[in-house]
């Protein structure tokens, strides 16, 4: 594999038009296009790498720009080169001398380098002629390491540390590769309450999930206290009291205004909140969090001001920087729920949680992998879900490849789609 | 003015090449060009409105990109409809529903946000023909309140708090805006020691800087403990021991590197000690801090992390949100020292200093302005020093309209210094 070289980067501005059906709504984000910054990696072999990252609409262009910006330290590369010294790519792509300005490691710069990380780590797997998970699960746990920045962390996480809980996790090891091949993971759902589904929406949904198995559900709350308190009722009436309901406020709230409203909710047993104020406020005490980089979950750890970690394939920097959230997530026994949905997301993270089961916790308590059913039809290799579980893909790659008539017809503001939805529009 | 609609904007990427002569290096940012995303504001009527913000190079056409997605958020407003609801305004800048996804409120996007609302306010100041600092100045309170956005600080700072601290300042304002047009405001010089000069350069630099009354001297630090040792050693030698030193690694720095690095600069007596570690590192305890958002300068403040706030003109929310800034820094009594230099940011920030002496703080105890001698000459309104102090513009507006001449020179790639310059670097 290790002398393949990337000879090219593509871009594009793939966007779906979930808003018109108000899939994905939320208190924060009440009309969401679902769209990615989706790259294709040529090489001159036979294989490609894939990779995204995902984003909302609007400002998908700013994220093409930027990956754009960051494609000159990527082409020309050997993926030798670039594995023998993962860690110092990560450093390149992170750390330029004048792009580092514009993050450092957060927002559009660092949603783009996720797109191109994701795109190399779904080449190399693919060189490897396995799925991702496995790649990592089967890699030296010293090579496993050395994909790691520890920049910035090394107060929280040493290089040692890392390696221990990775060497002591071995045992077992086999065992729970197995299970994950029988059982998969647990998820749980967001497709049945999204903010903006009438109440009809969301007993016809909840009902069907009911009987494909579900037994975890999340509701979107946050814009009115009253709807908020009917809908969870709704669901929580359906659902019986041992399942489990988890509520997402997505940012919407201030710190006092967290609180009075989360108590009005109580009752109906509430497993989490999720992003009740911004994400950037460490000490606002999220109960829950997807941060934008290993510093900020290096915090919340530290501050013990989140009690579950949810990993995002996308915003931070791709399996490198979830790598050592992962490792302090362990080290501070805090349990990871991956955030997924979107474009792509369900795709990806499942193997980063299943490469944490088997190779990094080993522990299922408290842990489950959100699903959200939709646009997987627009992948090569899409999620399965067999009775509420992620099954291990099987594939090469990190499962994000589209299908090639997808991004064309999706593509914005040329695609098929979205000239004929432009043209009605007027615009 | 009220009736003033903004009709148009452009928005352009200025570089120039200081890299050529390391102006501007630190540990962190080895060869900056110098740069600004340059927003003009066309209206009906016979003003414009020019705002900025700063970049050093590559990455500033991701930043143009941005400020492109959102210019239709501007133009077609009146300038009355803005400033009569300038927090409503604020927020759709800052929550578009899709864009936010790319952010909230932090780097491309934030950047962006920054440069179209420095326009605003420009535009508005020059509407009432006066300079920014005597518009705020001369503000009801009331009106001034109703530019912040409280979201997410409502827990460190509510609105009564602000006008409190606003209503009390009113003692003593007028002497002190005759004390600031007759004195000025002090500055500190970060001119004499970037990181990529020689000794001899560092020796005459500071030696003329002396001459010219200057008593305040930052020195850029972090990469090679010897040299930091060498360059601080005769620093101090030159400036004796009574005036002010402080020393800057631009996040370079793990933080325990970082107590073990300062430990062996402490001789030399630092004030303070700059972005020791990631800028997203509350927890770290940052002695000084530039911050991305009122969202981290909250938790700094609450979490007692930083001796010194930095404020920035270019990198938060315009002037709206340094206006909450100010207020924090007021109520959790630290004193306001800007960051400056680059391109502009002087010229920017003056203005809000001198607003945060005359309507807020009240006080110069351990404050002053950094400012660093660069790229004046390309402004219309540029900075007045004397004596090493800001003397408040007089020119109506927020001082950052370039030269037309600068700007087309400029222009990157196709301004005559950039074609020139990689001609010659054969691209």
């Amino acid at each position: 594999m290790s002398k393949i070289k990337i000879t090219g980067l593509t871009v594009s501005d793939v966007r779906f038009p979930t808003s018109q059906e108000h899939h994905g709504s939320d208190a924060m984000h009440t009309d969401p296009d679902y769209s990615a910054a989706y790259v294709v990696l040529e090489t001159d072999a036979a294989l490609k790498g894939y990779g995204l990252t995902f984003t909302v609409g609007r400002g998908t262009e700013i994220v093409v720009c930027a990956v754009e910006a960051l494609s000159g330290l990527v082409i020309g590369k050997t993926l030798e080169e670039i594995v023998n010294d993962f860690r110092g790519f990560y450093r390149i792509l992170t750390s330029d001398g004048q792009m580092r300005w514009i993050g450092p490691e957060k927002g559009v710069i660092h949603l783009a380098t996720a797109a191109v990380l994701n795109a190399v780590w779904d080449l190399w797997a693919r060189a490897e002629g396995k799925p991702l998970w496995k790649l990592l699960v089967d890699m030296d746990p010293d090579l496993l390491i050395k994909c790691i920045d520890f920049r910035y962390i090394s107060d929280a996480l040493t290089e040692r540390e890392a390696l221990d809980i990775l060497m002591k996790a071995r045992e077992g090891k086999q065992q729970r590769e197995e299970q994950m091949l029988k059982d998969g993971y647990p998820a749980y759902t967001t497709s049945c309450a999204w903010l903006g589904y009438s109440d009809q929406q969301l007993t016809q949904l909840c009902s069907t999930a009911l009987a494909e198995g579900w037994t975890r559900f999340k509701v979107k709350v946050g814009a009115d206290l009253e709807d908020d308190i009917r809908r969870c009722r709704l669901i929580r009436q359906m659902i019986g009291p041992d399942k489990t309901l988890m509520i997402d406020a997505n940012q919407r709230w201030d710190v006092s205004e967290a609180v009075a409203w989360v108590t009005k909710l109580a009752e109906f047993r509430p497993l989490w909140i999720e992003e009740p104020t911004s994400p950037d406020d460490i000490l606002g005490h999220a109960t829950i969090s997807k941060c934008h980089n290993r510093v900020m979950f290096k915090q919340f750890l530290q501050a013990s001001a989140l009690q579950f970690v949810q990993i995002d394939s996308c915003r931070v920097g791709s399996v490198n920087e979830n790598l050592a959230i992962l490792l302090m997530a362990c080290k501070f026994n805090v349990p990871v729920c991956p955030h997924a949905g979107g474009v792509g997301l369900c795709e990806l993270v499942q193997h980063l949680i299943l490469f944490d089961y088997i190779s990094v916790s080993g522990s299922l308590q408290n842990r489950m992998c959100e699903y959200v059913d939709h646009l997987h039809e627009h992948f090569r290799s899409p999620t399965v879900i067999r009775q509420a579980c992620y099954i291990p893909p099987k594939d090469p790659g990190f499962s994000c490849e589209m299908l090639e008539e997808s991004v064309q017809k999706y593509q914005f503001p040329n695609g098929e789609v979205w000239k004929t939805t432009l043209l009605q529009k007027g615009q």
